[in-house]
């Protein structure tokens, strides 16, 4: 079996063999930019990681993996409209680079080229892998729309923040592992555990991000720390915090997070030690070995041998162990 | 055989079926509006009317063809974005109403949506249709890149124009044929021949839109005439008129064209009497005849009773007839 690193080389070479080069250029020089950023290929590795896994041949979930990639691209490139994002993985985002309509319309290029890339592989799985995106697309903007709701909402609870971030980031993260198993034709009750695996792993996932966001090595992490409380997100930190504090505390946190005239570095430290007071810290790392343990018990209870999942084990653990 | 209006009344009644009432409300409201909006639902007719013309059931087409007017109204969504159109049938567009991330995200949601509507039909005929709809939407795209880049370029040629009108109007039409005719199975000669007549027609139509904006009765068209002229709107008329002039004259309807001074009503009587100089109406009537005529003739040319044809054929003569 590949180890996680050799599928990421995989999927990188298949990728960059790809041709995005159809007239007018302007439709598809974005396309090739956006893809030629890197990035961890998660996606795509979990694919091909779950199809090994269950015996299946990586050729066959090699394009719906490279789909499944070019799909959550187009969120990005959507998304960072969505949230006037000027950078992505240090780079300028489409938007940006080009312009709003620019970024649009590309964008839905790309959505609509990635369903071209699940029709090849095993005939009589592309209706069951096209099944699963279809559902998954519409949870994914589901999650955005969630997300964005969440910036001009009051009283969001921490299970609704959960949930958004489940469709979101973590459903598609179950699909990608779902549609490797389904290429693979691993039984359906393996399906089911190896996607709950995929799906909880994702919510783990994202609130490791909101941590190391502002407990993140700054060096390591590659960009300031601190950044979500200046765009005044809506974290599971905060959430967490509200959630304990009393009401004169809650007073305070309200009053200095949404505080547009302290000095950046002074609200952040400001924040930072409320949070502190409140171990904001150890709960949300007991929210996030939650959810990876919950990840890890149903990859266990897969009924396959255990030298299988050794790969997909250790992906798991090095997505929980990263400092940036 | 039912009539064009049959076919129109079964498409709206099943349409107001469709509930779209999924949580987040700010995603599916949009959806719901835009669909409710009405139209001439040229497209799904066309499905139900190819699939009947070729001895299926409609009941087998009537989802796909669903899919192909939420997929049309997709477009819209964003396209009204990307024009700044504030109107759409009367009504305010989805990014006045609400704002543009709405527009972007919602508009995603019903593209995804679209794609749950191909599933419900014969079971062979879902991946057959899909491979027609991702050609499809991937020209759709190119056409609408096509349409923005020639906001800002010269020199456009008549051809190039028809090509654009082709890719982000007419293949749409085609498509919508092909997968009616493909659930009714209809034999490959057929299919294509069918193609070509809504795609030939889908090119007359959009023609004939041009026309009509000028040169349309403004009652009976419902809006003001001269729209495209005021927005600086690169129409058949306007390049067949540039194609037609001396260099001198071409100056001068240069010069009247992109004047932003001049009073509306006055400038479209300028431009609008070098046009009837040029004879740019006939003109411009004799290209929709001769795409019409390249529309029928291959409708002629399928090998089924002509009786079988009578629908399709009152259909295109309305079309063509329409003063609005």
């Amino acid at each position: 079996m590949k180890s996680q690193e050799e599928l990421l080389e995989i999927v990188n070479a298949e990728l960059s063999k790809q041709d995005f080069n159809i007239d007018p250029k302007e439709l598809f020089e974005p396309i090739t930019y956006t893809l030629s950023l890197g990035g961890k290929r998660i996606r795509p590795v979990l694919t091909l990681m779950s199809c090994e896994m269950f015996g299946g041949s990586i050729d066959k979930a090699l394009y719906p993996a490279l789909g499944l990639e070019i799909f959550h691209n187009f969120t990005l490139i959507h998304d960072d409209i969505l949230d006037n994002a000027p950078l992505r993985r240090g780079k300028e985002t489409v938007y940006k680079k080009w312009n709003s309509n620019i970024a649009i319309l590309s964008g839905d290029t790309m959505f609509a080229l990635a369903y071209t890339y699940f029709f090849k592989t095993r005939q009589e799985a592309v209706i069951p892998i096209l099944n699963v995106f279809n559902k998954t697309v519409l949870d994914v903007c589901r999650g955005q729309q969630y997300d964005m709701n969440f910036e001009t909402q009051d009283n969001i609870g921490l299970s609704d923040y959960i949930e958004m971030i489940r469709l979101k980031t973590a459903v598609l993260l179950g699909a990608c592992v779902q549609i490797g198993a389904v290429i693979a034709k691993a039984n359906e009750d393996a399906i089911g555990k190896a996607y709950t695996f995929a799906e909880k792993l994702g919510i783990a996932f994202q609130l490791k991000d909101d941590l190391l966001d502002l407990f993140g090595d700054q060096d390591l992490f590659g960009k300031k720390t601190g950044g979500d409380i200046l765009s005044y997100k809506k974290t599971y930190l905060l959430l967490k915090a509200l959630a304990l504090c009393n009401n004169d505390e809650k007073k305070e946190l309200h009053n200095i997070f949404y505080n547009s005239e302290i000095e950046p570095e002074e609200k952040i430290a400001a924040v930072k030690s409320i949070y502190e007071a409140l171990n904001v810290q150890l709960h949300t790392e007991k929210e996030i070995e939650k959810y990876y343990h919950e990840a890890v018990s149903s990859l266990d209870s897969i009924a396959i041998p255990a030298s299988q999942k050794e790969v997909a084990l250790s992906f798991a653990s090095k997505l929980m162990k990263r400092f940036f």
